[in-house]
């Protein structure tokens, strides 16, 4: 088995046979999935998402996939094929396209919709090229033919990339629900066909490589959902991902069977339901759906409220209707429906949400304590059907955090793949498809790319882990005034300190302390700037640690006048 | 159903013939567990536990329950009742003692080993009072009975206080183990018995209130542990709570069996187990413990270590092994096995030790993929029984969230304990039990008390808030000199950031709007400190906002000089 390693140098040159694989995110973290296939100087892009930030990233919206090892070359690329429309998956592509607009975007009818509608917010209106399962279709060296795959999202797809350096198959986010909702099944006739012609390498979802066994299908949750219905006497709200059609669509057909009207909240749900609805992918019966500022003009048995917030993120509707911070006052007797998976990483503020709701009285139902969602990812037991249909000479397991990737090549190894034919690679690793064998041949540089506000890669890891000492501890910042042509002290120190946790008053004790350290230093002839920022600072910075037993940020500043 | 109420007020006076119930701790949040009873002027204390921080309160180490409400009357308690030696149990008991020794502390021998040699860190020798199962001891007006429990650390007890006002069932933290690895069961014999003399309030365990059906018995965990032996070629390390004494036993067990030794890393494991042994609660086998500093002596296949960390504690050993940062060096081949449940709060944390170990080869092994460990709380199916056996005339759930109280609510309802004698109540919220009926009738302050390095409760909530800004934002600091004689400004502004994220050289553009901004403000002639202060972070506040869209914190610094 291969591993990448800390030492792994830049790769040598591409053979001219060569397939190049290098993923800038999306292996060892569940986000920002990006793959860069090269060929001939040419490049493919598999997907451009978004990664969103963990507690220890503070105060970051956002993280891309780091697009430095493309951005000199960014004319190379052939096309960007976006597998489906979850934000792991296309939500960097507007940053992408502000360095090139004219990047074909290769998707289904409904991910291009997506996608679209997300473009125009940015003003970008995006070159198309619609594909549908089956269809073959050359980029460039890339001749990429398109594989139906099921999802928690329709209309996805897995792409299966032809060069001369061999077959690839990449499965893009896939489960193998056998009664989907919309009758599109995982094409496993096709991955056979694809394994008979020889398939020289998998890369294949690892996100339920762990979880032993078959997701169950969709279809099994309407009862659920029906039997909510039934038991709810007053206000339901539902709180989904703002892409999940299927989902949206139960909930609306058990709407019109128990006679209540819907009401959507939340930018995101409103815009995809839109374009689901006029692509037709979400039928809405006639008269179900009313306006959300209309809804408390209903009796609260008669209405579904469907908003965002199932992962308990502060700023959405449900979260502030927890907190009671929200038009929509959670009463007594009202049902409230998670219909969504957990988000590793958000099980506490999740929790907060339902402690929250049930503080006001709400019937909270999650997949805690109810079936009302499944997952969007095979599990292990559907992965080995994969694995075996398409009998793979190499193995790469994609999507996925370390255990989920080694998880997944264990998988791989018990249906036959060789164990030196299995490569478990991290972002920024090279991997090389070349005579049929894949082999890790180096790494590019590939770190986070963090977006705070409206700027994009400026917060960097320096400026995190100052936010992390700040978070955790406060400062402490002394102020000096120096004399410029005399070099004397004429003014301070004053201390600032916020976050410390010290009582301003006791900053009086460490004073005279400042003053005799830096009069010893000025005495010693050697009081520039630099000498009396670092006397101040270690002069408080011991006082803290022996009175406090802290370590906040100290910040000595020096005035010239 | 009783509610705690936003405009709850202090309480009436407590009735002649009245028992006064506050929890300072425990009620809404799982941790720090305290209930202050009263009677006739006196007090009883059961249980005096810490809680462990959220990422929202950054910075912190532990939460103690508000001691603000006994304060004053420290001489009235009579008893502090421990029900067992967990963290969120008796953790603050130290901080209890250091405002008056002399509490006698009530428990069983193996808890009051445990605390006692914990107070014995902070220098603090404990007055003990040690009870048995099925003990009757009076401390002033409270006639304690004490029930055997089981649970996830030997020893512990369910109280039963009775007064004049009636008698109080707490069943501290249990399950309900019907094949206990020591044969001490739950006493279902002494519920039933309480039940038919009249339990007048009952006061149980809500952890697992949401959880269907039956604990697994901690004997169903051998043979996992075993198989995990079996299978492991080379080190195996097993993480556990530090104070799971029949874990670590079958962990021993194991090792024997196999022909490996052991060895205990960590103070608090190493502590509680020497504690353990030399009470007989834990049964080490000749010559199967190894000095931890010795273990690189021995052959892989040979040893096992048991140490913390399986929380993922940043600073335990599992996480440093993880992160390559602990003489112990993972390897490709090791065995990690995670024998714990896991803590709310904790899923990112621990998932990100998982990665680390895989990374570096290892085979984890956790709840999540193989039945490793059992909780120690009982489940809805048990909570039953208990409410069934003791038939309470009044219910009040304890130790659990919002959602676990109301869950175990649900279930008193369901066995017949009327609606309106069921009494949910958070922190500080008083229940008094008068004539056969508890109610809500006020509320006294009850806030968190944090501990940080040294200090208890110089944390506020305003410092937290800070450093919930600083550590998302970051700062900018902005110093002005002035002249104190002429009101003129000498020097500055001198601009100092730290996490902003913003480029140092930016804040060029912002100088010359703080200069025209003061200039205005001197011209007008109300150039006071504060018209300064207020100034600067109006002008550097929209600048940085329009700029960036970002809210750091902002810091204008006066000097006079």
């Amino acid at each position: 088995m291969s591993h990448p390693h800390p030492e792994l140098g830049p790769p040598p040159p591409l053979p001219e046979n060569g397939l190049r694989i290098v993923a800038l995110g999306g292996l060892g973290e569940i986000g920002r999935n990006m793959a860069v296939f090269e060929y001939d100087g040419r490049l493919l892009v598999v997907d451009c998402g978004v990664l969103f930030p963990e507690p220890d990233q503070p105060g970051v919206d956002l993280i891309l996939p780091d697009f430095d090892y493309i951005r000199g070359r960014l004319d190379d690329i052939e096309a960007l094929v976006l597998t489906h429309a979850h934000e792991d998956h296309i939500g960097a592509v507007p940053y992408l396209l502000r360095e090139r607009r004219d990047i074909p975007l290769v998707g289904s009818r409904l991910t291009l919709g997506l996608i679209e509608s997300k473009l125009n917010e940015h003003r970008i209106q995006p070159v198309k090229v619609e594909v549908i399962e089956g269809e073959r279709r050359s980029f460039g060296p890339f001749e990429c033919e398109f594989v139906s795959v099921n999802h928690s999202i329709p209309d996805a797809l897995a792409v299966a990339v032809r060069t001369p350096a061999g077959l690839v198959l990449h499965t893009g986010d896939f489960k193998m629900d056998q009664l989907p909702l919309d009758g599109r099944l995982t094409d496993l006739g096709a991955f056979a066909r694809l394994g008979g012609e020889g398939v020289d390498l998998l890369m294949s979802d690892s996100t339920n490589s762990e979880v032993p066994g078959f997701v169950t299908s969709e279809r099994e949750i309407a009862p659920v959902i029906d039997g909510v219905f039934r038991g709810a006497s007053k206000r339901i709200i539902v709180a989904s991902f703002a892409s999940h059609i299927h989902r949206v669509q139960q909930i609306m057909d058990a709407a019109e069977k128990h006679g209540r009207k819907v009401a959507l909240i939340g930018r995101s749900m409103v815009r995809n339901m839109g374009v689901a609805r006029e692509l037709g992918y979400l039928k809405v019966p006639a008269g179900l759906l009313v306006d959300s500022r209309e809804i408390e003009e209903w009796p609260p048995e008669d209405v579904v409220l469907i908003c965002t917030g199932s992962q308990g993120e502060p700023m959405a509707a449900l979260s502030r209707m927890a907190n009671r911070d929200h038009p929509i006052r959670i009463a007594e007797g009202d049902t409230v429906l998670l219909a969504s998976s957990l988000v590793p990483g958000n099980e506490t503020a999740v929790s907060k949400v339902i402690n929250g709701l049930n503080r006001w009285g709400a019937r909270v139902i999650h997949k805690g304590n109810a079936r009302v969602h499944v997952s969007g990812h095979a599990a292990a037991g559907e992965l080995l059907y994969v694995l075996n249909l398409t009998k793979p000479s190499n193995f790469m397991p994609v999507h996925g955090e370390w255990r989920h990737l080694r998880a997944h090549a264990q998988l791989a190894e018990l249906t036959g793949v060789p164990r030196e034919n299995i490569v478990i690679a991290e972002d920024g690793v090279v991997v090389d498809l070349v005579d049929g064998q894949a082999r890790i041949t180096g790494a590019v540089p590939c770190g986070y790319v963090f977006v705070d506000g409206t700027s994009v890669g400026d917060i960097t890891d320096v400026a995190l882990k100052d936010r992390r000492i700040l978070g955790d501890e406060g400062f402490i910042s002394i102020v000096v005034v120096v004399d410029s042509t005399t070099g004397k002290l004429t003014g301070g120190p004053e201390i600032t300190a916020r976050g410390s946790g010290i009582d301003p008053d006791a900053f009086d004790a460490v004073v005279p302390q400042i003053e005799a350290a830096l009069q010893e230093v000025a005495a010693s002839g050697v009081a520039d700037e630099m000498q009396i920022r670092r006397t101040i600072r270690r002069t408080v910075g011991r006082w803290v640690s022996d009175t406090y037993r802290r370590r906040p940020m100290i910040i000595p500043v020096v005035v010239e006048v």
